[in-house]
Parts: structure tokens; sequence; C-alpha cells
């Protein structure tokens, strides 16, 4: 959602902070700052606030709101929760009752409940997979990641590599391959063991990251999740400035940093970088960063991922059983399917993710064919009646202008060993880093970015002391 | 070298052809494009052109030339020898006679010729590593890349994971590790398996990108490999603009293309962009590059390496029948030593090679522990006197503002699979590709880079027919 009222005056010659990026870890940030009295000032690109978190009220639609990106909540997501909390937005359990379907390789569909179907092929070898995976993860502290006893070994070698070798069982393989697509929105040959692990250690837990009920899917925000960026850009007034993108970032002799846009300059004296990566390394900083930051950034590719929503006049999966969860395999697009009704049932709402190879083979399909792609596959799940929804809308991560892609930007195998040591997220002079890809807790995840926006903060306060 | 006398001149408002990038692919693009009388203007981000290829006039060390940058040539490097035959640039063969010595993992210096000392540890597994490398090799057409019956599997598995199932002997996979640092100048753990076999295949071969005689070290440029683009800008006159950074390329709806610099905007009928991927993807395109090829720029980070050269009064080395070849493994950071005099041998030059890791905590140090690091290598070499050169200087590319790093970009992981067929270089639209990264000969070097920018001029030729 966009908001017409603000965003447009003009910009101030200084600011004591500069926060450039305005998702949840900017905005974060600068709260956290205008909090504790410090001037700040949240430059963003786009014509919205909410970086990879956007919200769209369907007016034509009984003014129904969707969620094209982060969207959930989970009880470990405390930092998130408490956002929530403070700026008034209130959140319902995702609907989690009935059977999840999964649509196999061979054409048959199962009804299952947590990790897959009893009878379904390798699923006690995934689950076996899945219990190594988080005693491997359980030898990582976030915090300090390049401590990691096997951290040569582990970013040296691809997550395909790893199920090679250790999963004998190819059907499980093709279940791990999944949970990596929806995941880290990758194929496992794209990012390292490591990642992979740091990823799940993080959330604390692999059920955590798959889950819905405790875990990371378990509520939605009535309001939609950009509800709170946008209630944190109201609370800062004119301080947030859209349609603001950065082209260039100065640090002067003297340790004060001009920050540059096409609407004028600011001048600072810290900033904070809340872009993602990939829209992080685009910007041109001078002097040069240093080589283990600049390589950090350059070397973690935002993942691929397109979500799309069909909308019913009812939840008509709820009444013969089905939760409207599903997980597809095989040649069908589309990879997982969450109910995402309002909570009142009012209508019906699905959503189809589509990731990785997958999303880019679907994306350079014609409009009416991508249509008919994610029908078809709603259809083998559901019956007919979800091939005619009321309403269909996609949003296509990698086109995004500002973002390149969702939900995170994956490290390249190498970078973590690499550069975890200063690229991660060491403040280089007067700059400092925020967004969910430094996080240690929930990193990829909205909970995260806060996170990330909190240590920022911190940090901007300890050295203006 | 830079040149004062050309450059600055204001920018066309117009022109048919714009070339992005004034390295040898983009230059190569613009003499075939001016060669067929197409208007066309050449925008270089730097002071100078050249790109990757840097020399240096030393007139304070009797006019010697060093490179800083790529520097040789081979006898299969069709293209480049023709190139330096039009522009009158004379080559001289790399200085060869006598022993290479090779400074072990235990401290133990040996002689060597070929592929390592007879009684060196791990030689022959090593040799017969490379023998099956180049027998994977053979399997790839580099013009087809996508079509190689293993892509999926190599490219979805590091070159480490590679090493360490492959090659049993660990000495040899540590002569391999400096292989893929010195050629690739990144780890083998940042490199799929199937990027190093497309690239020894678009050499020739394992040995064409080890050896000097007959093979990529054979010769170098009398007046240094700068020259060559230099003369070739001379040529073009004021076509040719440094100090023009593109920051903005605009597709318009009627197809013309709008290129924007600080110093004005250029509007022309097509575009070869240039740059290594590594600055294009900083360019802001719109409307947004397809998936693939921004996918292909963003994940094509390039290596690290840095260039050491120290002067003596004369080249020492060779009167005790060494031929200033040397190869470096264990805590030094050098890596690889070659003989860099002038052909008259009036001074005797050592260049030294940093790569990857080592770069990486080399140029951490301060300045006086860096100079100290090195000569320290090359007196355990070559004996005291190296320890006291005439003159001693570096150039790190990754520091380089506009290169970002060196000698290639190098896809991670998974980029090969995912994008070679639409995101390699194939055109977008009015936006062609030149670079080496996008070459199917010499991917990496000089001559794929000449060979890019024929294959970008032909395009446009073609389009415009």
């Amino acid at each position: 959602m966009t908001d017409e009222s603000a965003g447009r005056a003009p910009l101030p010659a200084t600011a004591t902070t500069v926060v450039v990026g305005a998702g949840y870890a900017g905005l974060t940030a600068a709260v956290d700052l205008h909090d504790d009295g410090v001037d700040v000032v949240v430059l963003e690109a786009a014509d919205r606030v909410g970086g990879r978190v956007l919200s769209e009220r369907l007016d034509h639609v009984s003014g129904l709101v969707i969620d094209h990106g982060g969207q959930w909540v989970g009880p470990t997501q405390t930092r998130l929760l408490a956002a929530a909390q403070r700026f008034g937005v209130s959140t319902f359990p995702t609907y989690n009752t009935g059977d999840h379907l999964e649509l196999w390789t061979d054409g048959v569909c199962r009804p299952f409940r947590n990790a897959g179907p009893a009878d379904g092929p390798g699923v006690a070898a995934y689950e076996a997979a899945t219990e190594q995976i988080d005693a491997l993860a359980a030898t990582i502290d976030p915090d300090h990641p390049g401590a990691t006893a096997s951290i040569a070994d582990w970013d040296s070698q691809t997550v395909q590599t790893y199920l090679d070798r250790e999963v004998s069982d190819g059907d499980a393989r093709t279940r791990l391959a999944l949970a990596v697509q929806g995941v880290w929105t990758v194929e496992p040959r794209d990012i390292s063991l490591f990642h992979f692990l740091f990823y799940v250690a993080s959330a604390g837990g692999f059920d955590q990251l798959m889950e819905t009920e405790g875990c990371a899917q378990e509520r939605r925000f009535d309001a939609g999740a950009q509800a709170i960026p946008q209630a944190m850009a109201a609370y800062l007034g004119d301080r947030v400035h859209t349609d603001a993108a950065v082209h260039r970032i100065t640090v002067l002799d003297d340790g004060g940093v001009l920050v540059d846009t096409a609407r004028g300059q600011v001048r600072a004296r810290r900033v904070v970088v809340a872009a993602a990566p990939g829209a992080a390394v685009r910007i041109q900083f001078t002097p040069p960063l240093p080589q283990a930051r600049n390589r950090w950034m350059e070397r973690s590719p935002m993942g691929d991922v397109a979500k799309i929503h069909t909308v019913y006049d009812t939840p008509f999966w709820r009444s013969v059983g089905l939760s409207g969860e599903a997980t597809v395999y095989g040649d069908h697009s589309v990879g997982v399917v969450f109910d995402n009704s309002p909570e009142d049932g009012r209508l019906g709402v699905l959503v189809s993710f589509v990731y990785a190879d997958r999303q880019q083979r679907w994306a350079r399909l014609p409009d009416a064919q991508r249509r008919a792609d994610v029908l078809a596959t709603l259809t083998a799940l559901f019956g007919d009646q979800a091939g005619a929804p009321l309403h269909y809308t996609e949003k296509n991560w990698p086109d995004d202008p500002w973002a390149h892609g969702g939900y995170a930007a994956n490290p390249a195998p190498g970078v973590w060993l690499e550069h975890a040591e200063t690229g991660w997220r060491t403040a280089c002079g007067p700059l400092h880093w925020a967004g969910t890809e430094t996080s240690p807790v929930w990193n990829g995840y909205i909970d995260g970015a806060i996170a990330s926006g909190r240590r920022a903060a911190a940090e901007i306060l300890a050295a203006l002391r």
C-alpha cells in the first residue's frame, strides 16, 4: 500500500542519522533512534514503506487485504510480536484445521499432517534427515558463525552435495529440495551447507522454518504485515521520505557522510544502510567499501519467488476437511499453497508460491499461461472450483525494481567462511548495516529485520555518546 | 596510463551506438562498428581506457613499463595477436629459460620445469588429475555450454567437492588449489565444477591456462598490454569519452535507448554494455533487465587478486640458472612469481601474484607489512638480493573502483545451469552484452574480451541492416 499523504516533502540538508531503506529493518532503527531523541531521516527508494513486505487492499473485493510479501509471525518471533503490539496491529491464527494435501511426482494426491503423509514416499527418510540437519545446526552459534568448528567444510559444499552424499533415499531428497526452495527460494545447488545450517540455527530448528502451529507460519496480521511499517512511518512523520533512492554515499575526511539522492543531498554523522544486499551493493560508496563488506553484498544474491493470490467467494476447501495447505512436486510451477483467507472467512483466499528454477520458467510464460498454469495446479488439488477464482493477482519479486527478489539474500558458497568476520555486519566507520541478512536470529525473516534494526540503532547510540 | 589529451570533450546528444566501457571488449566493438561506418560513442567510467589492462611507465626507473593487469598473449589467442599487429604493438617471449622454483608447504624449495618437480609431493597425482579434468572438459562445447550432458551435476557441486572426492592425494589437492587460485583468483570452494571445466574448455585445455611456451603466458607486449586499447582509442578519436560513468540506461517505448552519465545523456539506437558484470549490474536499467541476465550479472562476482612488481638493477636470478618463475605454497601470501623484466634485460623485474583467501588477508595488512611479507617470500626464493628492490609497486584489484576485482567474474554454483540459455549473453532488445565473461573462447582472458566485442558488433550490424 502506498501512502499519498506523506513522503515527498523536501529533504533536510542535515540529520544526525540517515537511514537508507524503509523496510522493517530501517524503520525499526529509525524508531529506536527517534525514541532516544536522535534526529533521524529515512530515505526510501520506492513510493511506499515496507520493503519486502507489501500489503494490498482490494477495494473491489470487499476490501480484502492480501500480503504480497512477508506475512507471518511465529511465537518465538518476539520482536515482531512486540512491534505489532506497540503499533496496534492485531494478529490471528493461520487457518490450520483439516488435512494438508501433497501432490506427489507421480500425480498421486495424499492428505497429511506434520512432515508428510504416513504412506508418502521417502517421508521416514526425510524425517531422519531433518533430525541430522538439526543436530548439525545445533553446533552453530548464530552470534558467532565464523567460530563454527566445521565452517570450512560446510561452506565449501553445496546443499545438493550434502543431500547427494547423506540422503540415499531419492524421494527424501525430493522433499528436502522443496524445503530448500520453500524456505530459501533457491535450489539446493545454489547455497552452501553452512548457510543452510546457519539459517536453521538462527530460526531455532528445522521445524520452526517449516511448520505453522508454534512455528514461523503460526499467525497473520489482520491489517496485513505492511500495517506495522506504515504505523512506524506515521510515528516518524515527515522524517520518512519515499521516492528518495540513494545512489551515492560519501564518507568525508572529517567523518561526516553525504547521502545523495535525485531529490537532493543529506549530510549526516551516521548512516544505517538497511537496504537488501542486492540493493545496497548498487549504491556507489566513496571511498570504496572494505573488500569484505563489498564482497559480502556482491555475493549475496536475492532468491527467486512469486506469490499468487486467488480469491473465491468462500474457503470451500474447508467444508471437505482440507486446510488449504498443500505441497506440490513434479512438473507443476506451484510448490506450496496456503489458506490465506481473512480470519472471518467471508472470502476464500489461497496463496500459491512459485520458487527458484520453477519460478524462472514460470515467469517467462505469457500472462495467460502463467495464470492457467497456477489454476491447473489448484484445480488438481482442490477441484474445479479452485480454477475459477473471483480474483487473481501475482507478485513476482525478481521484477521488483528495488528488492530484486525475495525473500532474502543468500550468501553464495564460500562467503560465510571468507567474510563472516568483518563483512557480515561490522560497521565501516560511520556506516552501519541493517537488514534481516545481518541478523543472528530469524535471519531472512521479518523478526530478523527488526533485530538488525535494533542492533544498528544501538551501535549508533553508543557511537554518539 | 592515462591520456590527458582526450576524453573530456562534451558528449554528443545522439549516436547510433553507445558502447559502455573502454576495455578491450568495448573498444573492439567500437572499432568494428566504426570500421563498418556505424556512428559510435564509447563511454568509460575511469579516467583511462583499458579496463582490467593497465600499464604504467615508470619514468624514474629508466622508463620501464609494467603491467598491473592482463599482460600475456598465447599462440592460440589469435584475436589478440591480430589486434597487436593491426595497432602496431610488438611482442616478445616471456623469459622462460632455466629452472622454476617451488616453495612447498614444508619450506623445501625445489627446482622444476613443466607441471612440478619430479620429486615433488603429489606431482604424479596432480598430473593424473589434470588429465581427468581435460577429459571432462572435452565434453563441453563452449559455444553451447547449456547443452553439456553433465551440467546439472557439475554445476551443483563446488570444485572443492570434486577435489575432495576425486583426488585422494592431499598434496595433489594442494597443487590443484593453487591452480584454481592462480587462474580463477578464487578458492576451489567458490566456483562450481562446471564453471571450472567450461573455462578449461574455452582455453583449449588445462595446460593452456597454466603454461608459458605455446600457452597463455607465452609472450608479452613491449609497450605494455594497454598500448593496444590506447591505440584503439586513438583510432576512434573523440568518439571515446573517459570520466563518463554510466549510471542509468533506459529503453524507451520507441526502442531507442537513453544512456545517462553525470556529464550528460546520449540517445542511441543500440547499446553495447562491455563493463564487467560486477560493474554492469550497478547500472540502473529501466525497465528492469530480464531476470536471467540480471541474475547472471548479480551472481558473477569478480575474483580477488593483487599484482606486486619489484624492480632490480639486473635480473640476477638468471645468472644462477633460474627462470624467475615460482610457485609458493603454505603460509606465504604470494602464490606465483614470474620474471617480468623488459626484453633487453636492462632491469630485473619480478611480478608476484597474491590470490583469493591469501589476498584478503594480505590486503588488510598495513602498507609496510604487505611489502615486508612479499619481500620475505621473494628472499626465500631468490636470496637476499630479492629483498632489496629499487622499486616496489602494488595493484590490488579489489580496490579498483570500477573493476571491483580481477581477473574476471566467476559465476557462482548454479548460475550456468540456471541462466546460460538466455542470461549469459543474449541481447535484451537493443542492449547487447560484451566482456570476456561472455566469450566461449578464452573466457576470462583478453582474447575472450576481443571475441566478445566482435560478436556484439556483429549483432548490432545485423540489427541495423
